[in-house]
C-alpha cells in the first residue's frame, strides 16, 4: 500500500502520535494511548487496534493478554494531523472492558467536591483478566 | 482550594497533560489539546475550558477570539492519572464549532481508500470567525 497517508501524520519527537479510542454506538471515550508508524500501519491492515507501549517500548496488540481486543471501524485524523481517533468495538466482554482496572472506560475518575472520585464500577476483577 | 487534586495529575516532562474535549449529549469527540497546572485549575474554577497553547506558549482561553467557548460540565481523569477528559457544551454557534477550520469537530479526516478524506462540512467560514 502507498504509505503517503502515514507520512501525512505529524509524528512527535518520539515518533509517536496520541490516539483516542471511542466506542461505536455509545460514543464513550474508552482509552487514550500512543501509536508509532508501525502500530498505525498494522491497525489499518488488520482492523484491530495496535498501540505502542511507552513503558514496555514495544508494540502492544490490544487484548493480547486480556482477550479484550478492539475491532476498528474507522480511523480519523485531526485538523493538525497530529492526533488519531479510532472508532472501535470493544470485544471480549459485554459490556466492553477497555481499562486494565476491569472497567468499561479508563476515564472513571470524576472531579467532584475538590477531589477525584471513582464513579464507574469494576466489571471484572483484573486478577481474572490477566493470569 | 486544597490543591492536592492537581498534585494527583501526572504532568509530563513539559508540565502538561493531554486533554480530550467531548460534547455532552452527542458524545462527539470535539478536539484534543493540552493543559498545564494553571489551565486545569482555571478550568475547574470557571467551568470554562482553558488550555495551554504549545505553539504560543501561553494560556489559551478557548473561545477568546472566536467566541466559541466551552462550558465544562465534568472533568475526568484516566486510570494512569495522565490524561484528562472534559465533558463540554460547545457554545457560540449551533451546531457547536470546536475546530479552527469552522467544523464541528477537529476529527474530520477519515482514513478511506488508502488516504485521508475530509468527511465533515465547514459550518462557518474561518475568515468570519477570526477577524
Amino acid at each position: 500500500m502507498d504509505a503517503s497517508w502515514l507520512d501525512a501524520v505529524k509524528w512527535d519527537r518520539d515518533g509517536l502520535v496520541p490516539v483516542i479510542a471511542q466506542e461505536v454506538g455509545s460514543n464513550d471515550v474508552l482509552m487514550f494511548a500512543f501509536m508509532n508508524r508501525e502500530a498505525l500501519a498494522r491497525t489499518a491492515e488488520s482492523s484491530r487496534a495496535v498501540y505502542w507501549s511507552r513503558s514496555r517500548q514495544k508494540l502492544w496488540h490490544k487484548g493480547e493478554e486480556s482477550g479484550h481486543v478492539q475491532q476498528v471501524h474507522e480511523i480519523r485524523l485531526d485538523c493538525d494531523n497530529d492526533v488519531v481517533l479510532l472508532k472501535v468495538t470493544q470485544a471480549g466482554h459485554d459490556p466492553g472492558i477497555a481499562c486494565h482496572t476491569g472497567r468499561h472506560s479508563c476515564f472513571f475518575q470524576k472531579f467532584e467536591a475538590g477531589t477525584w472520585q471513582t464513579v464507574e464500577p469494576v466489571l471484572k476483577d483484573p486478577g481474572a483478566i490477566y493470569r
